[in-house]
């Protein structure tokens, strides 16, 4: 399977997970929604930083902090 | 491997492939660059629509076309 995990950038470059197995990722006016393989879902005030597919790393930051 | 497959989709809802095999995608201030499991890099006017990573699936559409 071929999802991802999706981790939020701080203000000094360190990378905390943040949600695992993630196959779905929608942009809205107000964040990120986010779906993973076992159906959890969340709502994130974050942008995408970067996507490393391969690697299954998706990386965000808030918004302004980047 | 877990790369996706790029679509570009137009005002009328139709999903047309932009590029293949995408492992890397990085958003900046005039769109997204992006690079492939060959090397291949491209750099386009877009933003990311919805992502179905399980599906291997990217859509991207024209800024403001949203």
């Amino acid at each position: 399977m071929c999802e991802a995990n999706v981790y939020m950038r701080d203000e000094t470059g360190h990378d905390r997970l943040f949600m695992e197995h993630v196959d779905i990722i929608i942009p809205g006016p107000d964040g990120l929604y986010m779906e993973n393989i076992f159906g959890e879902r969340k709502k994130v005030d974050a942008v995408i930083q970067e996507m490393q597919l391969v690697s299954h790393r998706i990386i965000l930051s808030r918004p302004g902090s980047a």
